[in-house]
């Protein structure tokens, strides 16, 4: 056995069952919040609603401040108000979430999206981003194909800390965006559209070869991803 | 703050409220008409019925001469006829309008199509550019497998002001009319097909690269686009 | 042998030999500015110097208005100024011209794009553009991540009968163009862009899901066919 | 092991060192002829020249009534009349073969292509064929962009036993011609055209996509393997 | 008017009406059977029930030897028993068909496939070239991960004047059965497989990539055009 | 006839109806046990459940130690009990199978995957790889987003004798096992994840590109193919 | 005209010439720095020295702080000499660039990357952010592989204000350094990496679906996007 | 700071420096030989000659059995030899190596290839897997096209404890071979093939998709990679 292998056997034998309960089906990471200031979260999608429930027990008996489930349909849904009756949801943005303990605010994410069928996107970025204590001030349906529908976010958008764009189709509203804001901007592209909208993959290349600097992506529809990133950016810039 | 800023900044704010009407979810552009000569639609996919319904209201209540539902089931068209009974609907092309100021007919748009299970998009454009105050002609199922099937189709075709060619498969099509007429020609691929047809991709790719100069494409079964653009050409030439 | 077949072997051979020159190589289509308005032009690549100046031979024999060579390097550039001295050429957007009897000028085109790398596209689309007898104008670097840079554009976006947006990257141009001007819109997406740009793919797809209604689409540096058919476009507009 | 196995085992072990020689880089089938009535032929695109004529070498030792190099540049066809001074080429279709004992020929292979761009894949189609023992008949760039180009082909697209398509862009010439024709038709997309075109993958979605019936379809650029089965097909045909 | 365009015109209009019926919806190309030998067939496929009647009923009244239609579900395959009652159908492979006069057979297609699943393309290539007038024999299930079970298949591989080769998956089998056998070879490839198989582009793409040369392929799934192409080369052959 | 042709016919018919036996829709690979150690098994997608049954009896009348039927539904798997009553099954895994004869253990599999949503394809390569004799130890849900989860797994994996990694979404899973470990490791790219997750095609890339030598892969969601390859390799390591 | 195209009109006519210098051939966005905090760069591909230099002097003249040229081949850098004789240049990150006045620095960015052809994409970004005024640190060479490796960045990456990962190949990096730290982390897929790494998209893939929450991904190679959001990401954070 | 981060980051810190070699643009894993049995070897891609020299100094100054430089130029094969002259070299495979202490010899790695352009891979693979200590055999140029010319690898594959497959265009041979041996099989699909065979894509998906269970697969033109695995697989079955 190498030098380095004997030491990296060392600790991962010292770290067996520390900072996460191990349920077979899952090993939840208990220790995520405190590592990485968001706790984990819990994607319903290829989970029965008996995991999610089991999932959501674990995360709260630890002393989560907050379980966020995602892509949840109504019985996922409902498995979370089994853990938690306090439980809150957002139907048409698939959302189920209990709050427990969400640390004070601290900084602005503004939201823009292109049309209202990112709705659902729009929330889920939202919601994420409240739970990690950010505000949060939604602008919708402010496409550039009507860019004066965009005027009332100006004022949002400038003093933002951090701006997310939800758009589909050609996202062009992501360039138009980075082009008026000096702040980070997080883009996801919505999976609105049909025929060569291919399920968000234009307004995914779209937004990454955008003609504005300062944009960066996260995957077809992450929500959750860009009101994680965007809430870290936020809080640490007003700090 | 810079100056460009400082002047984008004050205009926008200028607008704040001007040209739209904000239902939350939703930005109605009721400047559109005025601005581009047609009014804002309505695509129905990621929509609620009653999303559906207020827009149309608002569209309506703004003086708008026409509302088109695109991509609308039934509960959709059924949310046009609550905002105005008399609204007429095209089950098969998912479409419902409502048209109470439709402007005086001018140009001549003609449409040919490949085939029958092309109709819905045909039918998209047609009645989009019938709205927008064009004659439209058309000739469905002539697809260049029997070419004689397009001879009742050549006295339209070259009297008309802007062509629109619908067609699936290998659009095929598009090249043999590009290269009989002297007008513009608007092509539609279609998501007729199956296998490597990839839902209207080899159409697209098709058209796309057409050997006929002449030739401009809209997404895939985007009759809606096409209607529109079409209108505009022909109306613009026969005035 | 069908009724059908007998009338088109009879018509296909009535037309043995008419309105073209056999070359064995190539089937100079000499009957194209008079079924269609516009000279049959000669793309370069895959032609051999040879075969490019008997080509054009062949057109300025029969009596083409203007012979276009496009994708043309040097030596193709120099196999039209063997066959017809007086030719003008455009090194960087590899174009060789010659203008017999250019159409008297009728309506405008504007021309916008988004960076100077697009200009061999541009001057592409101009030259054809003007060849069939429009008057051009021309806006270059006109990216919307500084909108202000769009501004002198305005005008002549407002009075072209119609508008042409070249652009690469993510192509968000062709999206505030179309939700301004109330003209026909011409998309010609660039190969300008790396990584996620995808040669041209991005820009064809953003434009092709352009979220502005009005805008048709080219292939990716396809200057010549969108100057085909702006320039039908607008000179019926302006007649 | 087991009976299957057992067989299996012993039927190749009998047909160690038959009907192929072993030059270690190389196992040249000298049995192919025999066995399908088309000699081995050698693509040219990895492999050394040295390798070539070592090749070329055993398969007119062996008695092939003919050998072809494909996709030959200037060192590769060199090598083959190093083996076989009376060696023909075809420069820029990238040929040299050698033919000592053509079958006499039998049946008629029709070939039309889109564009002059597309002649080295039509002349690697016609000298394949030929070598097989069929007569070819070419027309070339007759694009469906000017159908009255098609009209000389037209008699002998009647009369043909098979017929191969070659085109690139749209190849929107194999619906057509595929409409036309009673007798089996081979498309070979070609790489011609740039943007969309994609190298020879719009075509060849084109063709698999095929309005008209009766068309099957080959790599692009594989004159090759479309001259093979044309052959066979007129062969038998005619026979 | 050019010369060109006077003699299309002239043409077109003398076929208006001539060689097809026209039901608004569909012009249907009663020609086909004695321009081509085979007669149109009906692709269910985004069709009405009604649609599929009409259509039925005019091939027959204007005395199709057979009619078929394809991608049939039990409401198409209940419209053509309306329209003739002595329909016979195949379920799994959703076909519908009648037989009022088939030409007599003539000439041997040999169908072998990769697996079970294949079923109904194969199915559908064999009723169509045995409408088309040909004997066809089918071997299933016979993949190359156990070569043996090929073994049955020999004797009628050798003797077939064309072979079709239906396979998902990797389509091994193409290559295999094309280094056997010296008649032409049709690939089909089948959308059986999951994952990677990617409906059947692996398939595809694998096919026209075979290093048998003699085969060549057509749409995925699509037993219908090779069984036309098929029985083209077949009959052919025997005659 | 070539020599070859006549040997290789010669063999070819000599094991006619040898080691398969044919149900006309199937050709039971009865062999294949006696030839590579491993029993054909049933994949349900696109057979009946009466096609299953035939084919299950006769794997199982033929003497197969085990029958294992995957992508199973509950009609597949109550075909399967028909077959055998003693049949086990594993709904969300789509399994169901009977082991009659399972070879005596040898070797050690371990498996890891990155999520919960894995658990489908974990378990098909268990039972796989178990009825083929390997012991198999499983740790699920052992992600990087948090390596000390994958602590309880060290020692498992350091004394397999080969691994298999199952992850979906970016597959970084296997990059990182494939660093830590000197068995040979079998990537499972799985479909769990949306967006630019592509169905598994993302964790595929990601897997055949991992900067970890020593990595092999399967197809998407191939948890048979994997435990098949894995028990051979564990059990000739542990002989 | 609309109430909407009138205020558009004035505003934009308003900004005729101001913020930008109108090259013919580029509108150089000098008010970029004021409004967004980071002048405008240069993209070296697709623009003649003559026109790197001419913009360069533009920037220079108005007062930019920096001037960066990207993706330059040694014209490009001498052309920025000659513009600017103080300029610096790094050959392998095809860098040129002149700092007149950067910024006080603030805040930390951490950049790692997967291995050592990643180079030229972390030079490109931490100069860039370096400009832009921050501190960079750089780890080389840290891939997952050998996850020792990562040891000497831990403290460096805990203590960044923000992370960019640069890795090609599968990236697997991305996801773990994405567990690791609290900071933002942006990815920046590089095309290293050969086959199925498919230029960088499988990187990019593969960062898009990073099970790591808190990633977002600019372009592939995109170094000098990276740099731009990073730095205002980390100067934010400090100050 | 959690418990977790606690003891990774006191983990990492311990491994500073441990088990590498740090040279700025390099961290040479000096440990991996000792881990994984394998030692780290230098993809000269991306790398400048005194880059690799000064890597392979330090993995022969700490020990290395031996160094391999793959997809190595001229120069990169000097570099190699500067810095250890013994050095040896094969210019097709692009492949340096200097091989000072290879382990015994153990087990059988059978090699089997396509075509003769599958030569460079075949030979990557194989001194890859000769300098981890198995003995190998290979069998160039046994394509399914010809399967007699399989003959005389069938003893070789029946002893083989590792078999890998290195195949272009349709890679069938994978399937093939994977059909006949009960030995585990890797996969190299290959860049070899034009058109339809993209660069090794068509390969890779046929191979994944092989209807053969037992074959698991590595990057295209990976010889490094398969010979790595399969000498793990062969040593550990001999040993």
């Amino acid at each position: 056995m190498s030098g380095v292998e004997e030491s990296l056997t060392a600790l991962l034998q010292q770290l067996r069952g520390t900072g996460f309960t191990d349920l077979g089906f899952a090993r939840v990471d208990t220790d995520r919040e405190a590592r990485q200031g968001a706790p984990e979260a819990i994607m319903a999608e290829g989970k029965t609603p008996e995991e999610i429930e089991a999932i959501a027990r674990v995360l709260l008996d630890e002393g989560a401040g907050s379980v966020l489930v995602t892509r949840a349909d109504a019985d996922a849904r409902a498995a979370l108000r089994r853990a938690a009756p306090e439980a809150e949801e957002h139907e048409r943005a698939r959302l189920a979430w209990v709050a427990r303990s969400v640390p004070e605010s601290r900084g602005l994410v503004t939201i823009v999206s292109g049309g209202t069928g990112d709705g659902p996107v729009v929330h889920e970025a939202r919601v994420r981003a409240q739970l990690l204590g950010t505000e949060v001030v939604v602008h919708e349906d402010a496409g550039v194909a009507g860019l004066h529908r965009l005027a009332p976010a100006v004022e949002d958008l400038r003093r933002a800390d951090c701006v997310i764009v939800v758009a589909g189709w050609d996202a062009a509203l992501a360039s138009v965006v980075g082009g008026l804001v000096a702040a980070p901007v997080i883009g996801v592209p919505a999976s609105t559209g049909y025929g060569a909208a291919f399920g968000g993959v234009s307004a995914l290349l779209s937004m990454l070869t955008s003609c504005a600097a300062g944009v960066a992506v996260v995957n077809i529809d992450d929500g959750f991803g860009a009101g994680t990133i965007a809430a870290r950016i936020a809080r640490a810039a007003a700090s």
